[in-house]
């Protein structure tokens, strides 16, 4: 089975990082293919980046369409997730996404904890439909060059978040953003409660959905597209919009 | 005032009719700027094109941030309509989301009619926060090219569609999509129930927007980018996320 | 375009002031008619009070049906808002609505500041329909008498409101109540979001709603009434009844 | 214990009908007592109708606080229910909102069968916090003066009501509106689900809350009117809300 | 009226503590039948309980079958709830239940109190409907063992507990769990908001019921069971599913 | 790793069905240990049955505790699962719930397909906080034996309720009950949208569950019991609730 992990903004690092989990966490078997976009910004920190990125994510895709049984979108904004699901041929599935649903598999509600801003998870769980089960989110204000300077203070300052969050309800933690990426195995052992990593939830759903040999929707909104008209899109993906 | 009615698609047909609509709609003194996207879609049908198309529009507003006073996303999906939000020194509103709140003062609930698919208005009604309001949706099975052939078919089966719509409760009704643009004045003298139109009511949003002379979020998940890198992004885009 | 602000306390001095911030928010040619109605409550606090303000308000639309182009109901829990809407041949707006739908066009969540209790503004929200963007409420333990005696002090409680909302994720705040009627200029220099108010924008909307020239619904739950027969009703009233 | 059941129009043949039912319902050693508005519509059909009705009935129960163990609002609309109880020193409780209650009890989702339109009736489910539990709502396309003139074909047309309803997923009905008073023992037993009376309801209801003897609220928005100023106002209610 | 009051859990001090309090709430000529299962836990704390103690109270419910008018369900968790109103022959009300649905009838939004853990009584008041209503949940940081050891320590911890629900939000709050049975006169003097108890409520809600004769469904997922075959399970439990 | 496959009836065939299926489904290394309860209903159709087999469930599931690496509950109705999660040191997966979960990565909006009543399975997805994506349900008039004695009359039934399916908005369908397991590759190539199986599903995301290495919670409603006395209650039951 061959998995793409497709990374949405340009920093190859991320990408190297989200390969190796996503390699960790496969099935023997399942050979990893990393890709990071063309152009974009190098890290999603705003709207505006988050639907750039969006772009230049599906003009990857395209070039793999065909070649890959699976695409894991390595973003943790789901970037362009519904448009990446209703245009390849194959499974498709997003990081957040995967490990909000794992947690839900867990537990009874579950928390998230990022660094920084959390409305914009806030609205993507609410994208879905998974309102209910979120007992909460917690902000830690810290960088990810903190994380690197200070790890012991950046670990306590995730501790109490999580401390937050479970006394506000939660049963399992999303770990949100790149930036925390590969952090659960440090911060478990002092959780009470058991902690999600979209890449390794990720690569899992997918391998199961690509083994249920599931066929896309042929009506609705998310039948591929066919016939569809574009200009100076780049070819593979102006091909793949053509059907 | 000077505001900009942007298509998020490049067909330039499209850009002239809802130009003529702003203007049909705005206050003396206020101007309108047509502008099409420089790439992308011909027409949005499907989730990739939205997210290619968002992309085009956020290039096409950076070059006119600044130098106008608000922006109309001339355009149903009301594509990229939060990142265009957040990015922009002035108002932002777009057309399926002004014509729904329009609607919300008009009555109880509201229906929505399209050509087509409804599922993406679904979700995009409820991204607005305005599920409670939605009495219901309604597809009618008819291509824009028909409603140029046979208008008065088109119109029956629009009609069908409108009543349809009240019996479920609905007080409103918005038209959704470009090929219903202008289409209320024809239809809404058979019409129960008021007919909204997305330009129109947009165009008289920004207005009392940009007259409220409200600042920007300067916290938040709306605050202004500052300091974001991009690469292969159009020069105008790069420079406003930069800051 | 002449608009009727309607005040539904028996406090001369509120409709002045809100009359005054009509006229300040208003286009060019647009008349602002203020008007108090002739029995009920000082000042509205309970919810017997808005109920009897509602009777008093009802009668005092009656007297102007058919001599206004709309309706600003300039009371801070939309009093009757839904009855004045379907009773009379012109648009009607009211104010705190009028705040919540602009505070949604400026970002993704609102917050919403009043002094005294907030659980009706709570309900009159979710009537709206408008639950899901409302970040959260603050009440500011204050009274108008106090931000008389103190302006100070009490900006400085409501600027501590107000960092309250937006730490809940608020990226615009609505001033709710009498009280707080133009307060926004003070407050809103130091305020990292957008403050609304409901005067400014009721106006505003109601421009653009005459604008849009829609029919009143002929069906539903908001068609005009029609032989209704009264006792003991002010006699404008009870003919609008009757049709 | 004696039980108010207030009429919210002046139509004393319903207060008749209403009291009539109640005593019926009631336990023994309770007293009904019928009240009748001095003024407002003579029955309740629009928006207008139901806010000065509701001004009418906080009058007329002004005049009975103190003398009385409870309040029933017998009227379908659940007309000033929430004010009605914030104000009075006992117990209130109305007889759609009654109905529904006593609905969740007899199994898992209801549905709501009236004489005309449903939409308000939608509303005041959801302002109760009932909308999860309401299967759907049906309009039997008749009049209160059709069930008098054709008995036989109005009830057919209900049963056909009450079967849409089971089959939305209904496992109790709540008859909804004056003109269904009383027609449960007919309707019954050719109903495959339980039927729900507002009046006996509430009277049940009323006795349960009379003898729980729970104080009323001393905070929030629910805590009685003190040193509230009206002018224009009835005297019993003026001084009830002087407190 | 004869009405059956049911513990769930096998410790007969805590059946009698319900009995005795049900007696006090009854009307007069209500004759209380307290009844404690054959097996299952001494306590319920854990879902695993719950769902043994479903089974045992279903059994033990069987045997009441047809010999009594009403069934109380006197368990804090409303075990098997859905079950026994679909089995039972007669009207089956559960304690929480019943102290929600008259706390609504109180006032706008309820809280709830407990010793332990809220999150079941979050899923248990959604799954009643009632998530609107609901303004917070409290934990009180005690156990039954020292509300009996040091009272007045255990009453100020409750104590703060309402102040915080009534900051919420509530207008009346439920005591939630055997353990506060009981405490509601004393706690209510120093309340502000009323106190509900669900064995009071409950019997009274009960009595309400039989009084209204309904019948139970014959259609849908609450019409009785029928031709069920079973293997192992008591004798009356099976004869009533064989129906 | 050793997955426990548990039927929560008596019926053996079901079980044998239900293993059979989940090892076609599971990847290669994975063993099946059916298991089948020693009491309780030959299959579940009505809630009280669903109780007792959640009690026959978690006694079947303490036996094997320990000794298996996950557990999938092959019962439609997702019977007890909150409770096994909970009380089980291994992961623990529904079959409905897992279809359901898979669904949602597969598009949109899900239905649900079942012979009989369909609101407990409503019930059901609410609980797992998945309503919003709950595109509707359809029921097939049609029994387990009518499926085996005429399959293509049954097979046109089950098309015309996925039609119907994919008319409300379904981008995917969960086949729901035991009666349509294995019928997904019949069923699929005529259908336009995916077909999800519960079991194959289940097997799959319990992989995923116990390859992420997992804790269970140490706090909240989750937490594994510890010191719970029950009595009358099998040995490996009660000593597991011990702890």
């Amino acid at each position: 089975m061959r998995l793409l992990v497709a990374n949405a903004n340009t920093t190859e690092a991320i990408t190297a990082l989200c390969a190796a989990a996503a390699r960790e966490a496969a099935s023997p078997g399942t050979e990893i293919i990393p890709a990071t976009p063309r152009f974009g910004p190098a890290v999603i920190a705003t709207r505006a980046e988050n639907i750039i990125a969006g772009h230049a994510l599906l003009e990857l895709l395209a070039v793999h369409a065909g070649q890959v049984d699976g695409v894991l979108l390595a973003v943790s904004h789901d970037t362009a997730l519904e448009a990446a699901r209703q245009m390849m041929p194959c499974p498709v599935v997003a990081m957040t996404e995967a490990a909000c649903f794992a947690a839900c598999l867990a537990g009874g509600r579950f928390g998230l904890i990022t660094f920084g801003s959390t409305e914009t998870y806030r609205e993507r769980i609410a994208q879905h439909g998974l309102a209910a089960r979120l007992a909460g989110l917690a902000s830690v204000d810290a960088t990810p060059q903190e994380a690197v300077r200070d790890p012991e203070g950046v670990a306590r300052k995730l501790q109490a978040g999580l401390a937050e969050l479970v006394g506000m309800g939660a049963d399992a933690v999303v770990l949100g953003g790149a930036a925390l990426a590969g952090m659960a195995p440090k911060l478990q052992p002092d959780s009470p409660v058991p902690l999600l990593d979209g890449i390794a939830c990720g690569v899992r759903l997918l391998e199961m959905l690509v083994s249920l040999r599931l066929p896309k929707p042929r009506q609705g909104s998310f039948a591929a597209a066919r016939g569809r008209e574009t200009g100076g899109v780049a070819p593979a993906l102006a091909a793949l919009l053509r059907g």
